[in-house]
């Protein structure tokens, strides 16, 4: 950083804002509703890394949500998560109804403990909420040199092939995947064809949409972004591929821990901020190094990826990124020079600064 | 069976063969190239419950392929699949050239009874060849009462966002999940957009494609179906999505297995009969029992399979299918009344017929 920006009042974009400045007053805001120390650090890692990757709707921009079930009794900042039930290679986790960062990082810490035994480790989960990013948990694998994957289930928002309204949820899924030199691959998706905020940014500006995006209250397409949500539903991705994988995260997350399902889930948005969400998710590790030898493996990836950069490629495009590959560059910038929000991240900013009776510009000014 | 069809000498459509001949047939063929009857059955019942599904192009149609391969010493019909590494949930198979079926099946059923012991198992596979129908060996887990994943990856044939050729395999997913009153879902896909055979039908008709499903050979989008596959590529379902998870079907499969990967695996059709093809593949076992309860889970996952059959239908659309639902439908008709093949699969079984000294009417009269 070359000199911190001030925040404006108004909701303009601004400048870069540092890292330390923003997870300072992320932690801030958690402590202010009981949440212990140690807790609140988990989940400002969480939001500020997911902000580092650029991934903007599941970082910061969500303190807010989670503040107010904090503060209206939904989320319990005294939960506990805990291990309910286990064998050799898996564990049931019941989140307590404590934040979902906290009750997903014990899980994947979980996971990860199993698959150093057994190769493999699977934790699935109950009485979670919003979990943030899919792909933090994944990564947190990959830190500790093991394959991970996450993935929840959500409140139905998305279709099935020949349905009239939404089925299941946007049900994210995420993968990391260590390599030697380069970074780890990670990719972190939705089962639906494009997210929400994507229809929503059109309609903004007025433009028509692809035909592939929604379907009407009849369940036919159509291209009219500004009856989303009121009267149309997200698409799944790739038709039944998309909505076959999506009732898999649906068994992996809910079925198998014990939570909630489908319309059972509650929205961690809209849904009365009293009540809990009981959402599930579910987490993998596999032990790579065990398994195929940390430099064989380390190097077979790096392979792999060198292989895909040296690809040629389409006309007018300068290279192929493997996943993550563009939320590390992201990242690297993010950690040198801040992070740009848009003005719709520092509008919910401010909102939780005044929820937690913090004044944001004393963080970043 | 209500009388059985003879079979024409030209490849015109015939009426449905009886699963009970299709399997002699089948099973006549490959003991004739030295595979022992044990090995041999375990391939038919792989190709026969596939062509029962109605998934033509990955049953019996395949047999030709896997004889030439058997007859040219690629594939080594005294091949034993066999362990070579293991820990307490997971174990490396080394496929030793024999034909893919045997490789996986016994690589499922390593992968369940590692999930018996420690709740979930992983099982890598390397020096394999095609398997067939990555679904078939997730339904063996589900028929146990396991949730069932399998994968494999393939010289590649599909390109990345933004790439020029093929830059990985079509590289199949399934996955099986067992219920309680209604049959185990299964989804069984590829990460391309559309198979190939699809692009090919189209070409056959003459009429123009979807800008989506390939792309040229500057890595343009295109609709001509007439220039697959010499000059374009199939592309990834749902861009980065598809491709993202082409590359996590890499990494289990052909990495952590020591597998060959990308075009370092051989094309099991038109590479040289008398090399192997060094596919890798992965089998994941989840015992769904031990997590959740057999009854807890089973009801649970009815609710939601009822749930989604009680939910509202598009505009014409009759009902709404989960995975594999459309499969049983055909599975239980092709057990009463024989399976109807395409010319396409007559014709292939013809030459299966002529490579083994085996007279195809024989069965079918």
């Amino acid at each position: 950083m070359t000199g911190r920006p001030s925040l404006p009042a108004t909701y303009e974009p601004i400048g870069a804002l540092p890292v330390e400045s923003l997870r300072q007053f992320c932690f801030d805001a958690l402590v202010r509703t009981e949440l212990t120390g140690s807790d609140a650090a988990i989940a400002v890692d969480a939001l500020s890394t997911t902000d580092c990757w650029g991934v903007f709707t599941h970082g910061i921009k969500a303190l807010r949500g989670y503040l107010r079930r904090l503060y209206g009794g939904g989320l319990n900042p005294h939960g506990r998560p805990n291990i309910v039930a286990e064998g050799g290679g898996w564990a049931t986790v019941d989140g307590d109804s404590s934040l979902g960062m906290v009750t997903s990082a014990f899980a994947m810490r979980t996971a990860i403990d199993k698959a150093r035994k057994t190769g493999i480790g699977y934790v699935g989960v109950r009485n979670s909420c919003h979990f943030g990013a899919a792909g933090y948990y994944a990564w947190l694998a990959a830190e500790a040199g093991f394959i991970g994957l996450s993935m929840a289930n959500d409140i139905p928002s998305v279709s099935a092939p020949g349905s009239r309204g939404a089925i299941i949820g946007s049900n994210p899924l995420a993968y990391a995947i260590p390599a030697g030199r380069h970074r780890p691959m990670i990719l972190d998706m939705s089962i639906a064809t494009v997210a929400g905020g994507k229809v929503a940014a059109a309609n903004e500006r007025g433009e028509p949409i692809p035909l592939s995006w929604l379907v009407d209250a009849d369940g036919r397409p159509t291209d009219d972004a500004s009856s989303y949500p009121a009267s149309s539903t997200l698409t799944p991705a790739a038709g039944h591929k998309g909505y076959g994988i999506g009732l898999f995260i649906e068994a992996m997350s809910g079925v198998l821990s014990g939570a909630a399902t489908t319309w059972r889930v509650g929205s961690w948005m809209t849904s009365d901020s009293h009540l809990p969400t009981r959402h599930g998710a579910a987490f993998l590790a596999v032990d790579c190094a065990a398994i195929a030898g940390v430099h064989e493996f380390g190097s077979h990836m790096d392979r792999l990826i060198d292989e895909i950069h040296g690809a040629s490629t389409a006309d007018g495009v300068e290279r192929i990124y493997v996943p993550g590959e563009i939320e590390w560059e992201k990242y690297d910038a993010a950690v040198r020079h801040g992070v740009s929000f848009p003005t719709d991240v520092i509008a919910s900013m401010r909102e939780a600064a005044d929820m937690s009776g913090l004044r944001l510009e004393s963080y970043f000014s």
